[in-house]
């Protein structure tokens, strides 16, 4: 049984759901493990509305928030974890087990830290987009002559373990295990992390730092390079200043 | 990965299911973490249909088993574990909280049993007579609020933590934990005990032991007892020889 507090630390995001059931079958896992955050990223319209209008729909899929964007759903997150089958690509970021995951979150979830878990669409997955804002990745073990999964039933194997792992009894000692952020600081948000990749590529292309062809690729790589570097809120403000600094100095009339 | 034997020790039963996503679920779920055994108990014939023809259905699908009761089903298993949700229900047997079943079923699994995982129907789960076939019961634990899961995400659930914790690699030493039968002897199945239930139960009609309101649920007593007993093959046997003999000297004419 997790506590309130505990309940509103992780939110799951779906991004651009495709079928009706699934987006149902999600919800009805979240309310199975004791989860009420539900964001969805641009869903498909009609998908949307008639996931929301089946009988028996659970209160946390009424008030689920619909996002433009993933960094919108993400903003105020400090661990972003995505999911799913990674057999075709060759992800940069960390790729944790899922029964490797928990003994993790329990940490960053005892230095206050607030996780998203995002899911791709049930055809493509997370996109190369998607997956630069995503701190890690979880990996569900799966058999390789089936490896894909179906949506909701990924979604309930990654809640049940983490609802039963993750989250330590107030009673039970903090588990073991290296953090993904350094303690003592506050960790900074997707949000914060967006608005300095915008600073950040803005002084690129104030400094003609790279060719037009060569912009998204950059774009990609820094987000990525932000992520990985676990920033908190204080090293966020300090890099953020030095680089409205130097744009500040680079637009200034010679 | 699990090894071939491995993968033929579990069986997955599904009990009267009623929705065929339901059933495609269940199946795909077991493709996911490399199971293939599929046993169906009387299945509502339009609905069997349709989920066995239904687009892109696992192999281990069509090469499922029917059966007309869930005692010929499991004939061939020496650990029955039921599931479901317990809340409404005081069961007689064992209740093992999910997180905990794996080191149980490493176990098991080391003296070469052959366990099913039963799931009742989606409406009612488990009946009182299913239950009676159960050595143990196994619950997932979810949230008080919205306790009872989908039948494709309960099936999900168990795999996937039986499939990352039950099966040791061959390299890893055998999980501790008290097993349910003792070793050295080989288990007795499913379809033992029923044979020896029945011959008890013959016996106990010859003998005048209980009024005609009394042997239903005489019958389920004695079903719970002889499982709860982890008889081996050979106690089998010798209870078997000496209730045969009873009987002979019953019926003989005086």
């Amino acid at each position: 049984m997790l506590t309130e507090a505990q309940r509103d630390c992780l939110e799951v995001v779906l991004v651009s759901p495709r079928n009706p059931l699934n987006i149902g079958a999600a919800a009805r896992a979240m309310a199975n493990f004791g989860f009420h955050r539900l964001s969805v990223v641009a869903p498909f319209a009609p998908t949307w509305r008639e996931a929301r209008s089946a009988v028996g729909t659970p209160e946390l899929l009424l008030s689920a928030i619909e996002s433009a964007t993933l960094a919108e759903a993400v903003a105020g997150c400090t661990l972003v974890v995505g999911t799913g089958t990674l057999t075709c690509r060759k992800p940069e970021q960390k790729v944790v087990p899922l029964p490797d995951l928990a003994p993790l979150m329990a940490r960053e979830l005892a230095q206050g830290s607030r996780i998203a878990l995002v899911y791709g669409s049930e055809k493509h997955g997370l996109t190369r987009d998607d997956l630069s804002l995503c701190h890690i990745l979880v990996e569900i073990p799966t058999d390789p002559g089936q490896p894909s999964m179906n949506l909701g039933q990924a979604v309930a194997v990654c809640l049940y373990e983490l609802a039963t792992r993750a989250f330590p009894s107030p009673e039970a000692p903090p588990a073991e295990g290296a953090s993904l952020i350094p303690p003592a600081t506050s960790a900074a948000t997707s949000g914060h992390l967006d608005l300095l990749a915008e600073v950040i590529e803005e002084t690129m292309r104030a400094a003609g730092y790279s060719p037009k062809s060569m912009q998204a690729a950059n774009r990609h790589d820094l987000r990525l390079l932000l992520r990985r570097l676990a920033l908190s809120t204080r090293d966020v403000r300090r890099i953020l200043g030095l680089f409205r600094r130097i744009l500040w100095r680079l637009n200034a009339p010679q």
